[in-house]
């Protein structure tokens, strides 16, 4: 065995984070295996939407609190685009083109009224303190382990062409003017894994820099994991009093 | 008098804002004052521009942490260009356009090497200790009295004008391309300034928020008043170890 205390190099560590995420992602949740076998009912799809809307809330905050605890500007120029997919840009009030308005969308296409989805009282506890740990992790932890964390989105890609196919084949009641979140994503979660993978490259450099990102990667698979338990038992039991909406 | 519970119209908040604050400014400061005719010599100048870039490097930080702090998409949408003012497009990695790139350039026409500019050992302790207080107070403080502290550039342009005149007329040893940082401030500071005016009379609305806003304004005065006491004394007092290049 190598010695504990050497790095890995670059590509092998990115194959170890890699194949350390892949299995926890929660694209193995039965909630999501369900929902891509065609198997949830409409209440079930609106409360994943609705609950879901919050995660969505908080990647432009949990991005900010990446990019001002990084003191390396050329980073910074790279992340801050992730800002404005999510928020979109200012000036074009009257139809922002950012991820959480194309969410808002899907909340319409699926017949949640938009004062529905801006309202946190809808959001599940369980939800909500995933979300809370996540933001707060990326406020108080250093920049790049943040960054390792993102890297869920390695595995993205397939989860959403699977989930795209789904809603298309098996949940039509959503209107198809609905889906644009996810068909964006197609294209911008390889690029944005792209890049926090050259991050962590550079940056993790000694063995304790990589396991601490993989601890990372496991955490963030752990809190998308926890968020899924929360809605999918709210599904399964209609009496939980919050968030089925 | 009136019900000291009872806020302020807008106006006169906004008034009581640029009274309080006005008096507290550091063009009052002794250093600055004689900076402005022509009474520094060109080590003091050199430290002046040394020190003040640790501030500049704080801004996109604490602008990013003010984001992290604000649910309200609309205005992380607005202030968002205060990052990218600073921190310059990526892309144009030959020749970023951002402040920050502008004040290395300053030290470069001042004489100081870009790498001097850059290692934060040469910063005054004194002055370090303000720009983290700003940090701090941005990230862990309601956004908008974060926002009612970025007011002290309500300010601004005017000692920008005389300083920029000042070095124009005393300092020519700088070189004029060094001042590009001074112009574009001219331009951008009126406008952040209305911006953030325009937040906190939006956000502010109740006596206690405007007493928490002028207090944060008055903060920021102070902490620009104490990094000018921190400079001031290392070259009043060239024994002091750290600092004066």
């Amino acid at each position: 065995m190598a010695d504990p205390k050497s790095p890995l190099p670059p590509d092998r560590f990115i194959e170890r984070l890699r194949s350390a995420g892949e299995g926890r992602y929660h694209s193995h949740h039965p909630f999501h295996r369900r929902m891509n076998e065609g198997r949830l009912d409409e209440v079930s799809i609106r409360t994943w939407i609705l609950n879901r809307f919050a995660y969505q809330r908080t990647i432009p905050l949990k991005d900010a609190a990446i990019m001002s605890n990084c003191p390396v500007v050329e980073v910074r120029r790279s992340w801050i685009h992730r800002i404005v997919d999510h928020d979109g840009v200012a000036g074009s009030a009257e139809s922002p083109n950012g991820g959480i308005e194309a969410w808002l969308l899907l909340g319409e296409a699926a017949g949640i009224p938009r004062e529905t989805m801006l309202d946190e009282r809808n959001i599940l506890p369980g939800v909500r303190f995933a979300c809370d740990a996540y933001l707060n992790f990326c406020r108080q932890r250093p920049w790049i382990e943040a960054v390792a964390s993102s890297l869920t989105e390695l595995f993205a890609p397939d989860l959403m062409a699977t989930r795209l196919a789904a809603f298309e084949r098996y949940y039509p009641w959503v209107e198809a003017r609905g889906l644009r979140y996810f068909k964006n994503r197609l294209a911008q979660a390889p690029r944005d894994s792209r890049e926090a993978v050259e991050f962590v490259k550079r940056w993790c450099v000694t063995a304790e820099q990589q396991d601490r990102a993989v601890e990372s990667l496991l955490f963030k698979c752990d809190l998308l994991w926890a968020m899924l338990d929360a809605i999918d038992r709210a599904c399964t039991d209609r009496a939980t009093p919050a968030g089925a909406a």
